[in-house]
């Protein structure tokens, strides 16, 4: 015989967490307390498996379903001492689906079953509030004519409305017992009038007209959507929970609750929550009533001067401690429980892993491991990387008063406040000059970047989470909002505007990076802290990581931050960002503006004592760690002035004139500069460019080396598609390499590689790999070509096709496994097959991704490398991805 | 024994055409010749295994080679009946290399080998010439000197330069046999004192030195290039050939002349061919003196005064009628030979598949086949499908008097002359009063599809072979010439410029897209012949063509087109070419504009008729034959106007301000519209615009149907990267269909498939097919992706790419086989395995290359799609293709 019930109740129950497929979610849960012995209401789950038979057996149940229903509520009868259906001492039961997967609101859920004209009158006598009673009853009413009867719920709120009407109400709070009972009343008429029959008056009638529907709501419409958008296959099926229900509204020795094993907040180990008399749990979220403090302790930290649980109901409270205890002792992680107290027994209705602030988490999971809950590995585990975020910048303090004035991307996190300037020349000049600002633009280029390195925090008005502005400061680890459509800039008068507000040039604004949100004035922020629990977490961490973790870095600044956040390497040096100080991009410009290889020559070789002393600063603070150097990558026209002042300067220092100049800049105008003359094509065509930049990279070497520190350059080749690009370019490098360290009579080793970053690069990696000694995969090159999607373009469309399930995550935040990551293997088989011993990393905002690094680790990378303040969630990640951690996406 | 030596000559050889891997390709051709008894002067060849054994052994040669050699030496001096080394009757030979694969120049030759101070005296009395005898001697001293003795080619110019200024002459003609002889002298003298010992009268020495020298060429630097850049792997080595000299500038009885076996011109079947008597072969090339013509009957059509060498060496000329024949018997196909009368005795110098025109290659693929010589299927290997392009369009008169202003690149084959006009506007005005015009852009865009539609030619001074004018023009078979950027264009002032020639509006200029030229005022063309021969074999093709060919065509123009050239349907009508025109343009321009969706509908609405009928057309045309038609594929500010006069008149149909059209406007600017809000991106996001395109096909299918013809749409949504979108998209055109055809009350079938143009599309073409019916690869696209580049971006550096040997081919002419043909073949496999009857093809500028379409067939593509003048190419390509015959790449 087919077991298609499973009952709990009374301290045991049939089934347990580990039935999730056969009880769904809910069911599991359910009877994993009661197993624990905590009073939670009686009843029983009927299976996912009725629910597959009932669709495909033309909505029957099996022949032995319903006498094991039966029997499980003659159960649930016992335990709580009254009876379905019993006039005098009614048993009320919910009806509730659950899946295995949660699909929260999809499918529907009936209260309070068990009311009918006869019942309601003994309930309303044992509550003695005939208020609750009939409210209750006449919300049963329009629940079941509504999921089970198909009537719209218009007709239900029709009547109400005309009831208050009448009588003169406008809020339901202010309907008392007699109206409630009269509203039940028009409802069961006008049920009756509706479908020709009257409103189920048998209990039994109502309980299994309710399971039908739930079952039956499994098919519905919506249900469908979801299971599509969320491949959720069908056949898993929903199972019912029938159980009874609990009132903590029936007097003053009634309660409601919610409560917390430890701090969410905090970490603290200490018993946290909330709780009403003679309330129901809805009014606990409601915010209608205030609630009050759960202990004494907590009564005197928040000062409040409402009695605490503690000492109104003191048993009933001791019996939570105990509960507490328990809990984490089952379930070693803090706990988040509901309870109802009915008539001084308390009813525990769910529990569950608790949400928690990132530094909670850290306390948290280190408390744990040093009371013996749990070992090092878990407590690794317990940590969300995605939180850590939040630990890492300063936040807005919590308290301040704010006046927000629009909403942006939450780019960048962390808080920051500062004057508005609206170039980035201006900010220089300020910051010059003692100022902090927040550097606010249309959108930036690449031509800002002195300005945004300097400005407290970044707001654009346009473009999205990977716009320029937006990965350029995750990149610094300078808060930004980006896009923040409602706002408008100005650039003449020097004005933003927010609606009527108008902010000046020099006024004082607030960005939370975190939330997106700008705010008039200073807002006071928190510090983050870095050391204690998270100090000795991430310590654990390490132990457990078998990926490196390297940082994007291109200044001194960050490289020294990378080594603090324990970066092993630098993964990515962009050369072209050391172009853009005012005192190097004017000879930048000479070189593109240069008449012929001559000219050209002569002006990068001004170039030449800047890039050197760079890469002798990174060299210097790495000590031997490997440094990625990317040779120059975006295409020339990037560098270009756009006014007519700037192109006069470049005319001037180039000895040529301004036509001459904007000829060039028309020239070299592209129509897809994405796809368009960078990366390695530049090193074909201009060689001397390449060759300077080998020639920096190798001096400095020589340099560090005989200041005796150790070095580990590694030169890396952008946009490589083809095996005999990379052979001419590595042949260059070598011929420096050799160059150099004859005349500079050193010794190092040196790696030259290549970006693995568009499609056919990737295809190729195997011929690539016969020269190339390391690959890096770009993923946001390879996510931009592989799917045909410009980062910069997508902002129109892609929430949209987030939003409608085409794509689960934004593939330019997670990396997208199916064809990205389908390359990604294919480069990176391809690259060992020829060169088993071939060093792959990932470098690129994707480094920094808790799900992207999940990717790496399965495919076997050696390193993913992020921008320094991302390194801790990238440890953290990895080290997860090495414990089996399930990675979850950035939806 | 090795044999390591194969003789040649006397009418019999030991090697012959099959063995060109051991004798090299010049060897076997020799042996060959000499096999079918002609007379071809006696030599042989040293293997190209001794060339490996050679460069392995340190430049020593197998002990057992020279006796074989020295046999072979012997054979020769019998066959002519002089000696090596002989003071009064000396044989003089060549060596000459000769590798498996062509490698014109790389490697060295030396002539006239056997000359020294003695034999050079017995030759200038035998040729009764000491100019010629002494001319000679100094070039071999110097050709050895250089090849063998490793002297610079200077210091043989010195002193050749410093005895022309003793003596007054300045051309080498002036010089005679005193002078040479003189010269000779000096030469002797100077390679003594710079090498220490005298030049080497022994012609032993002087033989083993050059053949040496040969060997050794293998692996000088510039062959080492070569072979690396043409991937000629170094194992397969040279052989060396040693030959004796025979002289046509003896006396009188001496001739020298090339003829072909059919006239490479018409193809006529009749010999033809020129000759100088007394001369040697390169006076023929250096046209010095007139060459006379071969054969009486051609005197009479070129009406020479110059007598035949039918009437003067009649009985030469009958010894070269029976080679004809014999040739033609062996090869089966038109020759084209050199030969040489030294002394009244016919040499053969050399044979080789002749060259000709693609006229002459139907006449002769036609004739021979007629003559019993060849089948149908060698006909049809026999055309060159990159030539049929010369047949298809209009041509130069050859005779015509032309003088050329700029040299751009042949971007769209064919000859046109016409005013010249320098905006689309004009173009359509001037066109309507009668005239005929050449479109002169700087480049042109979308915008300007109306003038180009209706010019003569199109010349640009901006932009590749693969640029908007270019492909567009391609499409349309109309002339143009793009990229002649020595050309200036004055916008405001309406002129062209070409150095101090200024063209003006009005002006009448030719262009010829075949050669790349621009000229001066009209010159008369040549209109095309498509009938006879051409007809005939073009039968032929389809009788062995297993892939279908159909045209890209947007308009009834075309559809025509497309069938007179055999089109077996439409494989891509372009949607967006249909939105260009002026009256339409405007309701396309109110979509973009449109505030909400309501307003959008409704202009979108306005343009339904408009492509209805469009498709009506198109339907009626093609009755019958498949209809691909791509929904919308370029982002929309494509269509938006450029002029504040343009802006205005939208705003006022759009009942808005010129503000917010430019706010617009800048609203959907993208930094890479390539990869932007594009294709099915905006079906997704207006769902409106594909609506009303499905509408407009089923409404137009419906009609047709009505009107008894027949239909077969296939509703193409392009640029789909995920599976979702494009079944988000499927069932939209599907409920479309089933509306429409409720309402019309017809019934017929239809397709709903894909674009596969982008790297996700195709590893993800497994999914994508479980909806999609069929497959059409956007090869153009996928190359741009894959590769990370941009078709109108690579202008700049594709052809370095080229020359560097970092690409074999252009990537958007023939097909990259390695990385995009990859993709596509996982695409097409994925998606057969899903989906076995799945109809796959390819559109775009590939369909009509005959590489590409080589590649279709081994991939095994169901059909190829090209513009309608490239339909006779791709029918002939694959006919080609499935005969087995190699493809070559258009590098």
């Amino acid at each position: 015989m087919t077991k298609w019930v499973y009952t709990f109740g009374n301290a045991s129950a049939e089934g347990g967490a580990v039935m999730r497929n056969l009880l769904g979610g809910k069911g599991a849960n359910l009877a994993e307390m009661s197993s624990l012995g905590l009073p939670v209401p009686p009843g029983f789950s009927i299976t996912t498996e009725v629910c597959t038979y009932y669709s495909k057996h033309g909505d029957t149940y099996p022949e032995d379903m319903k006498p094991q229903a039966d029997e499980a509520m003659a159960g649930i009868e016992k335990i709580i001492g009254s009876k379905f259906g019993d006039p005098d001492n009614a048993l009320l039961v919910s009806i509730r689906s659950g899946a295995r997967a949660s699909m929260p609101g999809m499918m529907d859920t009936v209260l309070n079953l068990g009311l009918n004209d006869e019942t309601v009158i003994g309930l309303a006598k044992a509550s003695g509030d005939e208020r609750f009673t009939y409210d209750s009853y006449r919300r049963f009413i329009q629940m079941y004519g509504n999921v089970v009867l198909g009537l719209g719920s218009d007709l239900f709120e029709d009547i109400l409305d005309t009831h208050k009407h009448d009588h003169g109400h406008t809020m339901d709070i202010d309907l008392i017992g007699e109206d409630w009972k009269a509203v039940a009343g028009k409802y069961l008429v006008m049920v009756e009038k509706e479908l020709g029959e009257p409103f189920p008056q048998d209990p039994q009638e109502q309980l299994w007209g309710a399971i039908g529907a739930v079952f039956s709501s499994w098919m519905n419409k919506r249900a469908i959507t979801y299971r599509k958008l969320h491949d959720i296959p069908e056949e898993w099926g929903t199972a019912v929970n029938v159980q009874a229900m609990v009132f903590g509204n029936m007097g003053d020795d009634c309660a409601t609750g919610v409560c917390f094993t430890r701090n969410p907040a905090t970490g603290e180990n200490a018993y946290y929550g909330e709780f009403l008399p003679n309330a129901q749990g809805e009014d606990v979220v409601a915010g209608i009533r205030t609630p009050q403090p759960l202990t004494i302790a907590e009564k005197k930290i928040t000062g409040s001067d409402l009695p605490s649980m503690e000492e109104t109901l003191p048993k009933l409270y001791d019996q939570l401690v105990s509960v507490r205890a328990k809990l984490e002792r089952h379930y070693k992680d803090m706990q988040d429980m509901e309870f109802t107290v009915q008539k001084n027994k308390l009813w525990m209705l769910q529990t569950r892993t608790g949400k928690r602030t990132a530094k909670a988490s850290f306390k948290i999971a280190v408390d744990m491991h040093d009371e013996g809950l749990i070992d090092k590995a878990e407590a690794v585990r317990r940590v969300d990387p995605a939180q850590l975020d939040q630990l890492l910048h300063p936040t807005l303090d919590p308290k301040a008063e704010r006046t927000v004035l629009a909403k942006g991307l939450p780019a960048s996190p962390g808080a920051a406040s500062g004057k508005v300037v609206f170039n980035a020349d201006d900010a220089e000049a300020w910051v010059g000059n003692g100022e902090k600002v927040i550097l606010v633009r249309i959108e930036t280029s690449p031509e800002d970047i002195g300005g945004m390195h300097v400005a407290e925090g970044i707001l654009t008005t346009r473009g999205g989470m990977t716009s320029h502005a937006a990965v350029v400061a995750r990149g610094m680890g300078t808060p930004c909002v980006s896009g923040a459509g409602d706002l408008r800039v100005d650039y003449t008068a020097k004005t933003l505007t927010a609606g009527n507000v108008v902010i000046k040039e020099g006024d004082i604004i607030t960005i939370d990076g975190s939330s997106g949100e700008v705010m008039e004035g200073l807002i006071p922020t928190i510090q983050p802290e870095m050391s204690g629990d998270f100090a000795r977490l991430m310590e654990w961490v390490d132990e457990f990581r078998t990926m490196g973790v390297r940082a994007n870095a291109d200044t001194p600044a960050d490289a020294k931050m990378a080594r603090e956040f324990g970066a092993e390497g630098i993964g990515l040096v962009r050369t072209e960002h050391m172009f853009f100080d005012p005192q190097r991009i004017i000879h930048m410009r000479e070189v593109i503006v240069a008449k012929d290889e001559t000219q050209r020559r002569a002006a990068v070789d001004k170039l030449l004592p800047y890039q050197r002393r760079d890469f002798v600063d990174l060299f210097a603070i790495m000590d031997g760690l490997p440094v990625t150097i990317r040779l120059l990558d975006p295409p020339l026209h990037e560098f270009l002035p756009h006014t007519e002042e700037g192109m006069a300067e470049v005319a001037k220092a180039a000895g040529t004139d301004v036509a001459a100049v904007k000829a060039r800049a028309a020239q070299l105008h592209e129509l897809n500069p994405m796809l368009g003359h960078r990366g390695c094509r530049l090193g074909i065509t201009y060689p001397e460019i390449y060759e300077m930049q080998a020639r920096a990279i190798f001096e400095a070497a020589a340099a560090v080396v005989k200041a005796g520190k150790s070095v580990k350059p590694e030169v890396m080749i952008p946009l490589v598609s083809l095996k005999k690009e990379f052979e001419i370019l590595k042949e260059a490098v070598e011929k420096m390499a050799a160059e150099v360290m004859k005349a500079e009579q050193v010794k190092f080793d040196y790696l030259v590689g290549t970006m693995i970053e568009l499609p056919s690069a990737a295809l190729r990696a195997g011929e690539i790999a016969k020269t190339a000694q390391f690959f890096s995969f770009g993923t946001n090159d390879l996510t931009q070509t592989t799917f045909g999607l410009s980062r910069d373009d997508a902002g129109p469309f892609i929430q949209i096709y987030l939003d409608k399930g085409i794509m689960e995550s934004d593939p330019f935040i997670t990396i997208e496994q199916d064809s990205v990551g389908e390359l990604v293997r294919i480069g990176a088989d391809r690259g060992r097959q020829t060169r088993p011993d071939i060093k792959i990393g990932i470098c690129g905002e994707h480094g920094g991704d808790p799900a992207t690094v999940h990717f790496c680790q399965k495919v076997g990378l050696d390193y993913v490398s992020c921008s320094p303040y991302r390194v801790p969630i990238a440890r953290l990640a990895a080290a997860q991805a090495a414990l089996g951690v399930e990675a979850e996406t950035n939806a």
